[in-house]
Formats: structure tokens, sequence, C-alpha cells
């Protein structure tokens, strides 16, 4: 048995901006597997944009993180110990464990995968939740038509980067909208989207006209704020938008006015939030679809991985401030 | 043959607030109808918030609004002379003629109504594109269930006053949002809903969480600004908006910025920006609904009349600022 189990609480709700002053770095014994249990050692941490929204202190879609509690997060793991049956020492499983190096189950909560044919790591990116949402956000809910143009904000992220690779296995001009010259390289040459918008570039509408010159039908949404606002001004009648994420309006004290709501109207707009955890249901066929198409070489992905747990914060201040590419992974063995 | 048609034309294009300057009466010679042609005396003309939109120089979804020609608007009239053999002198024809008193039509888009059932006007209203309007975003779109709570704002016109009004016969808890006592009033005692919001009274926040303690199923928008962020932060997880209008907005040089964007997100919401016109499927069910409702009397409506065509940018004006208690019209003859 391992000696002790790190861990990483919420130390603090953030005012505005997370700051690493807002977490804390523990220690607590490694919990013993009694009968039926499985104890399960971490070795990756997914970060994702949503945590944010845990740390605040107001309802929203998930009960929130409190404080002094070991902070949320899926996990990617290998059987350490196990008193279930259902469970060898040895096996891969995904889980939510959180910020720590281990993990205690019952056998619930637990999935198995296979780490022959893909890397772990993939299950918590491509293969995982981003992959899903990207997925659903698209296929279920934009719905886009071999043609049409589509948008995906965060276009460099884990989920904007699949958005974009299957806009283009369907046959649509696909745009991504990103920060900096180096992300939207990525984007067009590795990724093979049609064009990207660099946002900080200070031509934001000017450039999206020009990227997308036949309007767009579809939005995949993950940040808000401006890009939101000019990407209204170019959406095409009986256009649909996905809303996934708002990341530049998760520090925010004070919420941009979103300007061109009336584009809502005079387009006839179908805007729809949506969290991937409502859509159980197409889970199967999402996974089918990205395994296939990961498998076959037509969907690429990126890691940007930070080492060890004592570094999860300051690699999730880097993730809002958008200093990943591709999918933010905390490599905890 | 009378003598002349008066004709109202659009003199100039309003840079924000409609005033009476951009408008100009004329005269002009009341046209001789050919072979297959009729001739229309217009006894009514509706006047409707979406003719704001038409007077600006920007793409919409209408052909927006030329200078120098009628104002164009929905009119109910009576056939003067007939030299179509569909048509005969004094039935009542549905067309659309604009600001004027008289219409010449090659018998192509006119609609015989029977004014012996139900008075001419209401087919301007409450049993014309004000009242499908209503049907179409609340029961097509909004979807509600018996119980929900159902918002709809400028609850006292023409279009708010029959969303409430069908809300209460589905089983709903139906709120309005209105400016000012007297509407509130109307809406409650005469039309029948359980609470109503005066917009005006300063407490908007407060007073929407009171009348809708569960919180917000449905949305019915027609107003937009301020009354959209309040109604956001009060929505409920996979609640819908069924954005009509923004009345708020036509004349707004700098617009409004919608600050609880975050509320589609983390509640899920679906919000869907519709024109009745896109979905003339559904006109024929819609109708046979609200002549039912009200035939037995469960559906009530008023009208605001202004007469004479002279009359016509006053009350357009008053409309736009919400001067009107349920449908506008004007009174030609």
């Amino acid at each position: 048995m391992p000696a002790s189990n790190k861990r990483i609480v919420l130390a603090s709700r953030p005012a505005g901006w997370v700051s690493e002053a807002n977490f804390r770095l523990e220690e607590a014994p490694v919990p013993e597997p009694k009968d039926g249990e499985v104890l399960v050692k971490n070795l990756w941490l997914s970060l994702d944009p949503y945590m944010r929204g845990r740390m605040n202190d107001v309802k929203s879609y998930a009960a929130k993180q409190e404080i002094d509690q070991v902070m949320v997060g899926q996990t990617a793991g290998e059987v350490l110990v196990s008193k279930n049956e259902k469970y060898k020492k040895g096996e891969h499983v995904l889980a939510s464990f959180g910020w720590q190096q281990y993990g205690l189950s019952d056998g619930k909560g637990l999935t198995k995968v296979d780490a022959t044919r893909v890397p772990l790591s993939a299950y918590l990116g491509v293969l995982g939740m981003p992959g899903v949402t990207a997925w659903v956000g698209l296929l279920d809910l934009c719905q886009p038509k071999a043609g049409e143009t589509v948008v995906v904000s965060a276009a460099s992220g884990a989920v904007g980067s699949v958005v974009g690779q299957i806009a283009k296995l369907k046959g649509c001009r696909a745009v991504g909208i990103a920060g900096g010259k180096k992300k939207c390289a990525y984007v067009v040459d590795e990724l093979g989207f049609d064009a990207c918008v660099d946002y900080k570039a200070g031509r934001l509408n000017d450039d999206l006209k020009a990227a997308a010159p036949s309007g767009i039908d579809c939005y995949f949404e993950n940040v808000g704020g401006e890009v939101l606002d000019a990407v209204l001004r170019r959406m095409n009648p009986f256009s649909r938008i996905a809303v996934c994420g708002l990341i530049s309006q998760y520090n925010a004290t004070d919420p941009y006015g979103v300007k061109s709501f009336q584009s809502v109207l005079v387009n006839r707009i179908k805007v729809q939030g949506f969290i991937v955890s409502d859509r159980m249901e197409l889970w199967p066929r999402a996974l089918a679809d990205l395994s296939s198409w990961v498998a076959s070489g037509k969907l690429k992905y990126r890691e940007t991985v930070a080492e060890g747990l004592e570094n999860a914060p300051k690699a999730f201040i880097g993730l809002l401030k958008g200093e990943n590419l591709g999918k933010q992974l905390v490599k905890l063995a």
C-alpha cells in the first residue's frame, strides 16, 4: 500500500479570476479497501472549463463544489487493489475521483476501458466527455447539412477541435475562432479546417466575414462575449446555435452584454443550451463514430499535459486563459 | 367611383424613434379595375410592431419598405367593384393593401372572410396574424405542459393577451408583464391571467419572482431589453423561449446588452426566433382553435381604434410606445 494520498481541495471561492490561493494541497492516508471495494491509482486527471462554475456559490446545473472538499473531476487510472470480483488488479478504469492520487469505489461509477488500442488519456478527451460533447452539440443540435458553414469558437480546444473535424467529415465548411496565430495555424494546417479567425488580431468582424462569406448556418459556442456578438451578426436565416460553454464569462465579475440578440428574431435562429450528461442516450452512437474516426486517422487530437498533481491549479488557470492546445490533462503518475 | 384614394407613404427613414414627419399623406386617383381585377374599399388597417423593422435600411426577414411607397400593412375591406368572377360586390376580404383607402387586386392575395359571425376587424387581430402568432409561438415552440408557468411580455397587446389566455386553457400558470396598473388590471381581471408584473413599477426582478414562485418554464418574448434579462434570471432548467418580438429595441440607436445570456447554458434553455409566416402549414389548426375559443367566450379580446387614415402615423407611434390595449387598428371608413 502507498504511504499517502495527495489531494487538492477548494480552499476558498474565487471572486472573479481564480488564483492558486483558491486551492490547497493536502495529504491524507490512502483508504483501505473493504470487501466489495476497489482502490484505484489515478494516472490522469482531466481539467475542464465547467469546473470553474462549480467553484461559485450559485445555483447551476450541477451541485456546487464544497469548500475543503476534493475538487471534482474525471480521472483515468489503474486498479491497485480489488476486493470486488468485477475488477482485477491492473485493469484500466475511468472514474470521477477528482483531483487526487487515489480513489476508492464500491464498483459503481467505474467504467473499464481498453488502453491497448488507444492511449488511456484519450478516454478523457477525444473519446470521452469532450469528444461526445462535440458530437452531440454539432450533430444532434445543430444538424449541419453538407455545404453549410459551421463556426466553432475555442477551435483548438478539446471540444472545438473535434467539432470542426466532424463538420468537415459531414461536408461542411468549417471555420474556427481561436486566440493567436499558433492556434489558428494548428486548426487549419493540422486539423483541416477551411479557415480560422484569430480573435486576438483585432479584426474580428471583418475576419469572420471573410472566413464565412456565405454567412453562418451552425455555431458551436464555447466562449461567449464579443465573439458571440460578432457571430450573431453573421448568422443566416434558420441557423442554429449550440451553446456548450461561455468561457470568457466564467471569471467575469461584470457580465458582457450581448448586443446583437435581435438577430435571433430576424434570422429565426434556434439557440439551445446543453450539457452532454443530459443526453446519455446518445453516448454509444457518439463513441462508435468517434472511435472509428480516430482509428482510421480521420479525427486528430492533441493533449497539453501538466506533470504532477501539484501543478493542477496552475494548469487549470492556464486552461481558463486559453494557454492549452487540445485537451488539458494532468499526469498524476 | 370614389373621387380619390388617400394613402400614406414612407417619406424618410427614422434614425431612432419614428416621428410623424417620417410619413406623408398623399392623394391619388382611385384605380379603375380591368377585366379580372377587383377594387376593394379598405375598412380596417392593422398596425403592427413589425412595420417598424421594415422602415429601416437593413437586411431583415422581409423586404424593406421603400421610400415614397405606400406603407405596408394588412387590411380588411369590402369589394366595391369586381371584374373577377370569384368575387362579388359587397363581399368582405382580407388583403395586404397597406396604409390606403382603396386597393386593386387581380384576385390573388385576397382571402374572403365571414363578417356575420364575428366582426370584420377580428380577422386582423385575434383571428388573424396576431392570434395565430400567439398560438404558434406558445403551442408549437414552447409546448407548455399543464402546471408549468408561462410568462408573456406585452401581455395586454394583440399577441400577448392571446398567449396568456391559451396558457390558462392548457392548465398553466399565466403571468403577464405589462406597462402600468391599468394594463395589469385588464390582464388579470378581464383576461384571467394568474398574475401580472408592471415593469414600470421599478421592482421588475422582485415582482417577477413573486409572480412566478416556481420559476419560468415558457417565455413568450415580445419586448426584449431589461425585461428579457429579468426573465432569463428566473428561467427553469429545460425551459423554452419563443422570440416573437423585441419592441423595446426597434427604435433604439444603441442596442441593449443582454447580461444574463449565461442562463441559456446553465438552464439548457431552447430559444427560438420565429415569424408566423414561416409556419403557414399551422394556420388552419391555429384558426380552428382560435375561432372555437372566441365563439365559446373562452378567448377575449379588445381593440384600440384610431379614426381615419390621417391618424395612422400617430397611432403607430403610440403602439410602439405601448399606448394601446389589445389590437391597434385604424378605422378607415
